[in-house]
C-alpha cells in the first residue's frame, strides 16, 4: 500500500537540503537532476512494487532460528537478491570496490524508501553499509581487497557487534576477549546480544565487526579493539571455506521488525568442530583504538536509523490519509456530498493528519540536511571540510532522535485515525507502531543522543558552530518575513521567536557546562534536542515553501509554525526553569 | 511484578478526590476510613497476588475461538470465579440485588488495580457493570428480577453491542433490525463487531445489551432501541435454558489485551437449530429511546476506560522504576557506590521517570474526582444533584481521554527506559504499550471525547459550570501561594498562569460556538482537552501536596508545574491561533 513519494523526496533533497545548489556548482561531478530523478523513480518503483508486498509475510512469519541457522520469511531471500542485482546496495559504495560512489544523500533517500516499505528489510543493509564504511576507513589493504567488493555489491553482508548483556549504552563494560594467536590473527571469545542480521540466509558469508578486549588492554573504552570475524573463513581464492567459530544461539522475540533477526552471537565456544575453540578474527585499525573505528560506522548508522523514523512516519501517514478519505462517519460542514462524510472532513482528524504530515516532512528535511553535510565534508578541504564535518556532527543527534520520536508519534496517531480498526493486526496500522518503537532505542537511545548533542556538539568550533547554524535558519525566517504575504500567517514571527528561544537556551546550556553544572545541563538535554529539532524543522518547511511558492507547502509550513512551534516556549522553560525541581523530586525514585 | 499502590490510591481517594470530607460529613453512611483501607488492602492483595501472575499467560495464549465457543487462557476461568467469590464484582452493585452499594469511588479504585494487573481481565467486568447500571435505571421489573442479581454477583456477565462495520463513532448509521414478535418480545437480526467479551467461558450465561432499529423507527439516532438478548433463554426457574440465536462468528487478532475476546456477534442468522431464525430480545426502556439508555452505561464506561489508562500507566511506571534501580550503565555524579551507576541516577532517566509518575498521579486524581462527582450526584438532591451531575459530565471526557493518552505515553516511556530490553516481548514492557493503545480508541475515541467536552460540556449550566470548577482549582493555586514556601518553587505562579490560559481559552471556544464557528471550535477541541486536563492535574497534585505537606508530594507537584504545565501556553496558541491555518492546509488532504 506504500507508494514512494518520489517527487516529495526529490524536492526535499534538491531544494531543502541543498542538493540542487551543490549539483549546480559541480560539486558532484556530472550528477544532474535527470539522473537523480531517474534513480529515485526506479527506487520508488522497486520499494513500492517489490519490497512493500513482502512486508506482511515478514511481519507475520518473522525470521526463524533452527539449529543455529536463521531462515528468512518466504520470498525474502529472492527479494534481497533482486535488490542487490538492481545495484541498490552499492549506491554509496566506493567506486574502487565496485560501488557507484553516489552522494550519501542518494543513499539516504533510497534507504527511506526501503524502510518505508519494510523497516525489517531496510535495517540489514543499513548495518552492512556501516561495515563497508568502517572497513574502507580503517582496515588494512589485505582485508579491504578480501571483503570490500563483496560487501559493496551485497553478495555478503556485514554486522556490528557491540552490545553485551552488561554493556549497552556503556561500552566500557564490555568483556568479549581477543587473544593474539601469533600468526597475526586473533581468537575471539565471548557473547554478543542484540546483533541485527547476525545470522540469516540472504548471503553465503556474513562479515562480523566485533568489539573485544585484548588481555593487556587498559580498562574502560580505551582498551577496546575492533575485529573482523567472518562466518566462513576464506579459501585461497577468496571464496567462503571453513566455518568459523561464531554461531547464533538465539533470536529475540520482539515487539516489531519481526523479519529482522536479532541474534545472540557466541564467539569461540568451540562449536566449529575439528578446530580449537576460538573465532578467528582480524584486527581493524590499531589495537585498543576500536571504539574510534566503530564510531565511524555508528555516526553513519545514527543518521540511517533517523531515516527509519522518517520512513515509517511516511508510511503511517499515507495509510492514515487513505483510510480517512475512505472511511465515512458522521456529518461535516465541509462535506457537501451524499451520506456520511469521509472522516478526513472532520477538523479533529485533519489536525491529526496535518500534524503527521508536517512532522514527517520536518524530520525528513533534518535528516537529508545531515546527509548533505556528510557529502559536503567528503568533497571539501580545509576549513570547509571542518565546517561541514561539524555540521554533520551537529545534525546527527537531531536526525536520529527527533526523526525516530516522530516515527513513533506519527505511527501512534495513525493507529488513532483508524479507530477500532487500528488495533486489529490485519489492518497493518499497529504493525507500523510496533516497528517504529525500536528506532528511538537502538544505535544509542534518544536520551544518549540528547546528551551527545549537549556535551559534544554544542562545544564544536569553540561553541560557535551552533550559532552559525542558527544564523542560517534565521535567514529563512527573515526571508519569510520579507515575503510579507498573508498566506504565511504568523510564520515569520513565530519562527523568529522560536529561534530566539533556541539561541538563549543554547547559551544557557553552554554556560551550565562551562560552570561545571553538568547534571543540570544533562537534565535539560532531551527537551533541548526537541526544541532544536522543532525550530530546524519549522525553518526547513519554510525553506521548502519559499523554494517554489506552492500553496500546499506554504499552508503546511504555516500549520507547523502556528500549531507545533509553540511548544518551544514550554521546552525552553523546562530547560531553564525545570531542572532544579527535577533533582529534588528524583530523590524519591532511588531505592535504598 | 505489579504491587498495588494501596496507600497512594487511598490517599488520592480521601485527600484529593474528596472521599474523606464526604465520609466525615456522613455522606456515605457508616463507611469510614477503616473499611475503605481494608477493602483497598484486600483488593491490592488480590490484584498483585492473584490477577497479575496470570497476566503473561493471558497475553501469550490469548482467548481462542473454536466452533463458536471461546476458551479463555489457562487459569483465567478459575481466576474469575475466585474474583467474584471475593465479592469484587458486586462492590458498586445495588443492594436490592445483592450488591454492596459502595460508592463508585471504591469501585473505580479497585478497578484500577484489576486493570493494572491485567487490562484484558479488567475490561470484561467493566462492561458488565455498565450493563448492570443500564438495566437498573431503564429495565422493567421483570427483566431486573430475572437478570440483575446474577449480573451483580458476577455469576453471569453483560456486554454492550453498539458497533457495526459501518457504524462506529456514528451510531446513526446502525442497521441491526428488531422486529416485534407479537408476544411482547422482539426478534433481532444483524451483525455487531468489536464486542468485548461477547463470548467466553467465564459464566453460564451472557447478557447482551444490543442496539437495533425497529421497522417503523425514524432514521438516525432517534430510531434506535435497546434490547436485552441473553445467550441462553431462561427456564421458568430462571436458570439458563434454550440457546438463543446469537453466536460469535469470529474474534479479532489485536495489538494487545489478547486475553479479552473481541467478538463479531451474529444475531438471528438461524444458527440455533430447531427454531425460526431470530435472536429473542426484550426491550429495555422505551422504543426508539435506546441511545439514551445506552448513554447511561457509556458515560460510566468512559470513566472506567480512563481508569484503564491510569492503571496501565501505574504498572509501566513501577516496572520502569524497578528496572532503572537495577540496571547499571555508565557513571553518574549522584552515585557514589562502586562500579557502574544504576541508571536511575542519570538525570535524563530521572526526567522520564518523574514525567511518568507525575502524569499517572494527575490522571488518577482527575478520574477519582469524576467518580466522586458521580457519587455525590447519587446521594444529593435538587440543585446539589444537578451541580454534581454537571461536574461528573464535565470531568468524564477529561478522565477518559487524558488518562488514556497518559497510559500510552507512560507505557511508551517505560519501553524507552528499558532500552533494548524494552523491545523484547519477554520483558513485558512492550506488552503494556500494546495493551494501552486501545484505550484512547474504544468507548468513544479521544477525538470524540474532546468534541463532547467542547460542544456538550462547556454549555453546562448556561456555560457557567466550567468556570465554577476553574474557580475551585484556582483556590488550590491560591493556597499554594499562601504557603509562601520555597519548596513549591514557582508552582503557584505557573498554576495561576495556566488557569488564566484555561479561562481565556474556554471563553474563546464558547464565543466561537455562540457565533456558529463550530468547525474552528472543533479544530481546537483536542488541544483544549489536554490543556484543561494538565491544569486540573497540576492543581490536584498541588492539593495532594497541601494535604499532608509530604516532601515527596511537594517536589512532585513542583516538577509537574515547572516541567509539564508550560505546555498549556502552546496549547492555548494552538486553539486560538492555529485553527485558521488548519483549514487552509487541510485542503491538500482531501481526495478528489
Amino acid at each position: 500500500m506504500y507508494r514512494a513519494p518520489v517527487e516529495e523526496i526529490a524536492f526535499a533533497l534538491k531544494h531543502v537540503a541543498g542538493l540542487k545548489a551543490a549539483m549546480d556548482a559541480g560539486t558532484f561531478g556530472d550528477l544532474g537532476e535527470d539522473l537523480v530523478d531517474a534513480i529515485l523513480g526506479e527506487a520508488g518503483r522497486f520499494a513500492s512494487e517489490e519490497v512493500a508486498p513482502l512486508y506482511k509475510v515478514g511481519d507475520r512469519t518473522g525470521a526463524k532460528l533452527r539449529d543455529g541457522a536463521v531462515t528468512m520469511p518466504p520470498g525474502w531471500k529472492e527479494l534481497y537478491r533482486h535488490w542487490t542485482e538492481g545495484g541498490w546496495n552499492s549506491l554509496n559504495g566506493p567506486e574502487e570496490y565496485g560501488g557507484q560512489g553516489l552522494p550519501t544523500m542518494m543513499g539516504v533517500a533510497t534507504l527511506e524508501m526501503w524502510n518505508s516499505a519494510s523497516m525489517a528489510f531496510g535495517i540489514g543493509p543499513t548495518l552492512s553499509m556501516g561495515a563497508v564504511e568502517a572497513l574502507e576507513k580503517h582496515a588494512s589493504e589485505d582485508l579491504k581487497s578480501a571483503y570490500l567488493a563483496k560487501l559493496v555489491s551485497g553478495e555478503w553482508m556485514g554486522t556490528m557487534n557491540l552490545t553485551e548483556p552488561q554493556a549497552g549504552s556503556d561500552l566500557a563494560a564490555l568483556r568479549t576477549r581477543a587473544e593474539r594467536s601469533g600468526d597475526g590473527t586473533y581468537r575471539i571469545y565471548g557473547q554478543k546480544i542484540f546483533i541485527t542480521y547476525g545470522e540469516h540466509d540472504f548471503t553465503d558469508n556474513i562479515v562480523h565487526l566485533v568489539l573485544a578486549r585484548l588481555p593487556d588492554a587498559p580498562a574502560g573504552t580505551r582498551g577496546i579493539s575492533l575485529f573482523l570475524v567472518p562466518k566462513f573463513l576464506l579459501n585461497e581464492d577468496g571464496t567462503p571455506g571453513a566455518r568459523n567459530d561464531v554461531f547464533c544461539s538465539g533470536i529475540e522475540e520482539k515487539l516489531g521488525i519481526h523479519a529482522s533477526p536479532t541474534c545472540t552471537m557466541i564467539y569461540g565456544d568451540g562449536f566449529a568442530k575439528g578446530r580449537e575453540p576460538g573465532a578467528v578474527g582480524w584486527l581493524i585499525g590499531e589495537e585498543n583504538r576500536g571504539l574510534a573505528c566503530m564510531f565511524t560506522m555508528m555516526n553513519n548508522a545514527r543518521l540511517l536509523v533517523g531515516i527509519q523514523g522518517v520512513a515509517v512516519a511516511e508510511t503511517a501517514f499515507q495509510k492514515a490519509l487513505a483510510y480517512a478519505n475512505e472511511r465515512r462517519q458522521g456529518k461535516a460542514s465541509s462535506y457537501s456530498g451524499e451520506g456520511m462524510a469521509p472522516i478526513v472532513h472532520h477538523p479533529d482528524v485533519q489536525r491529526n493528519l496535518l500534524t503527521m504530515k508536517a512532522l514527517t516532512q520536518a524530520a525528513r528535511a533534518i535528516a537529508y540536511s545531515c546527509a548533505h553535510a556528510i557529502d559536503m565534508a567528503r568533497v571539501s578541504a580545509g576549513a570547509d571540510k571542518a565546517h561541514w564535518q561539524d555540521r554533520a556532527n551537529l545534525l546527527t543527534p537531531l536526525a536520529k532522535a527527533f526523526s525516530t520520536d516522530v516515527g513513533v508519534d506519527v505511527a501512534s496517531l495513525g493507529v488513532q485515525i483508524h479507530g477500532g480498526m487500528g488495533f486489529i493486526e490485519e489492518t497493518g496500522a499497529s504493525a507500523l507502531l510496533r516497528d517504529a518503537r525500536i528506532a528511538p532505542i537502538y544505535e544509542g537511545t534518544n536520551g544518549i543522543q540528547a546528551i551527545d548533542l549537549v556535551t559534544r556538539k554544542l562545544p564544536l568550533g569553540n561553541g560557535e558552530h551552533v550559532f552559525g547554524y542558527v544564523g542560517e535558519l534565521d535567514g529563512i525566517a527573515i526571508a519569510v518575513a520579507a515575503m510579507n504575504s498573508e498566506a504565511y500567517g504568523r510564520t515569520a514571527l513565530i519562527l523568529e521567536q522560536a529561534l530566539d528561544d533556541l539561541q538563549s537556551v543554547t547559551r544557557h546550556l553552554q554556560k551550565q557546562l562551562g560552570d561545571g553544572r553538568t547534571d543540570d545541563a544533562l537534565a535539560g538535554a532531551t527537551p533541548y534536542l526537541r526544541l532544536f529539532s522543532l525550530v530546524a524543522g519549522g525553518a526547513y518547511l519554510a525553506r521548502a515553501a519559499l523554494a517554489d511558492g506552492d500553496e500546499r507547502r506554504i499552508s503546511l509550513c504555516r500549520f507547523f509554525a502556528e500549531n507545533l512551534l509553540g511548544e518551544t516556549a514550554a521546552l525552553k522553560d523546562r530547560i531553564t526553569g525545570g531542572t532544579s525541581s527535577l533533582a529534588a523530586a528524583a530523590k524519591a525514585l532511588i531505592s535504598a
